[in-house]
């Protein structure tokens, strides 16, 4: 038996970022994110607090998935409730990084700064990043199209794993 | 139906920590922890590396445990092949502080001056740290008691779970 | 005495953040960024590699300013050559975060998605961002001014001076 | 002019690790340490904070001196009144990773777990490291001789230079 064949590390693994200050259509398209990456049977990781973090878990959850929640303190205790698996790292800001370092492709839904700054850490990172009404990047008057805009959760979740995969099979060529 | 109640998170979170080249008998040693945690029910937070820490998560999940990895790099890939969860930090060093700061209580198997900074860290932070075979400390030629020494890997667990559910109760009394 | 009214750390401190690739003109550009930091007497906080951080180094040591180079990797032996204090971090992408924690403003000399992180750090933390051809930001189809476009390197630094002293007295009122 | 030639940089540094909470004779030894590094040219680096790092820092600066803070928090604010350069870091714990990652050879004064992990982390960076009166390290029974324990303050500043200067040349020559 080769013990990573069946092993949730195996998946695919989606960070969805956004803020901790959701407004109730934020809420529900994270919830309904969480969802289709549960059923995709792919494990979902954020950063394990409120508004959109607690959403989309709560939806991953209500389909039976894995949850990660990498947290910014030093408890578990902070997490929301729908986190499974609780990794405080006691880091502050520096939690995002980590965030986005832990999955294959990102959703960001909404946001405000801090989910920006996990969007730039994946975009350095090369990992592919998809957007939910989120923010919209120019440089020097030009429009820069690496984040990918969905419009629809269920869109969003197909497009990341999509690219995820990609980049996994070009990842494993090298 | 509180989410939290049946969570993976509920559970105690013990960390192996010990060297990347460990000694047979440490393995063994290690592989024995690792099994009995899992045997506790507990969740097995290692820095997801080989040696001591492959040990110990090989143990833990022949007995269907779940095991988390704490990576320094930037890739599930350099887990080895017995983490669940592999979380990549791309932090070096200092993803030690996290694979202490995830978990209530510390087993250290041997272990050479990384595992030394976990047990640092561990006490640092007030969680209980059991050894087997591990550093001693002295201060100012006094020894220094808080890494308690088990004779045996059975023995490590149940002290670590014991010290670990009665850092618990005092916190959450606080 | 009172040993902290005339430290280093009393003055004002500037990060420039940019690409470690810079093009000519955005190297000249930051060179006249980092000699405006040091002809302000307010200290120079990079990254400390090459391009943009190497280029406002440079401007800052010819006109006898201080500056400090927060480093990803390891060693000092990383900083560019005008780096005064190089502090080598470790942490990979999560320095980003310590660049600009250790600033009152931020400058940001146009940039990649790394530099992208940093303002997005920055603007999380509250702390003033002026642009130099840098990212122009969105969401959900509106502008976000949070990033103060400057139209030359004096213009950029005085803003950010100014900025930083206005954010200064109002933290220091609460 | 080669720049790196008359730099700050190019200077041996000296991390002083202890307590926050130092008894007064503690202090006098790190104060005397730090009187001993800022004569000997080199630079001193600490955590920033109180007790032990403070007094070296006073001693340092006392002499004319450069002093290093490296803060856990997220304000320089938190410096004690002696630091120079104050590199506030958010990160909690982790930051002690960076105090000795930033210096070429580690002196420890007394210290509780947190001095602990930063002698474990120098260590295992291949750092010296040289204490006064402080952790004494045994591994199975047997001591580990890797602290070098001095007998005054002066003594251990000349030993942590000349053990600095030899795993500089050493590393050179690779």
């Amino acid at each position: 038996m080769s013990p990573v064949t069946n092993s949730v590390r195996s998946r695919i693994h989606l960070s969805v970022v956004g803020s901790s200050l959701a407004s109730p259509e934020e809420a529900a398209v994270a919830e309904r994110v969480g969802r289709e990456v549960a059923r995709a049977g792919a494990v979902l990781v954020t950063g394990g607090l409120g508004g959109v973090m607690e959403a989309a878990s709560r939806g991953a959850r209500l389909e039976g998935g894995l949850v990660v929640g990498i947290l910014p303190g030093t408890s578990r205790i902070e997490a929301n409730p729908w986190v499974d698996v609780a990794i405080p790292t006691g880091l502050g800001e520096a939690r995002n990084v980590v965030v986005v370092m832990a999955a294959d492709a990102v959703v960001a839904v909404g946001g405000e700064y801090g989910t920006l700054s996990e969007i730039a850490h994946a975009l350095k990172l090369g990992k592919p990043v998809v957007g939910l009404a989120t923010w919209q990047l120019a440089r020097a008057g030009r429009p820069d199209t690496r984040i990918r805009e969905a419009s629809s959760p269920e869109e969003a979740v197909r497009l990341a794993l999509d690219l995820a995969r990609a980049a996994t099979v070009r990842g494993s060529r090298l």
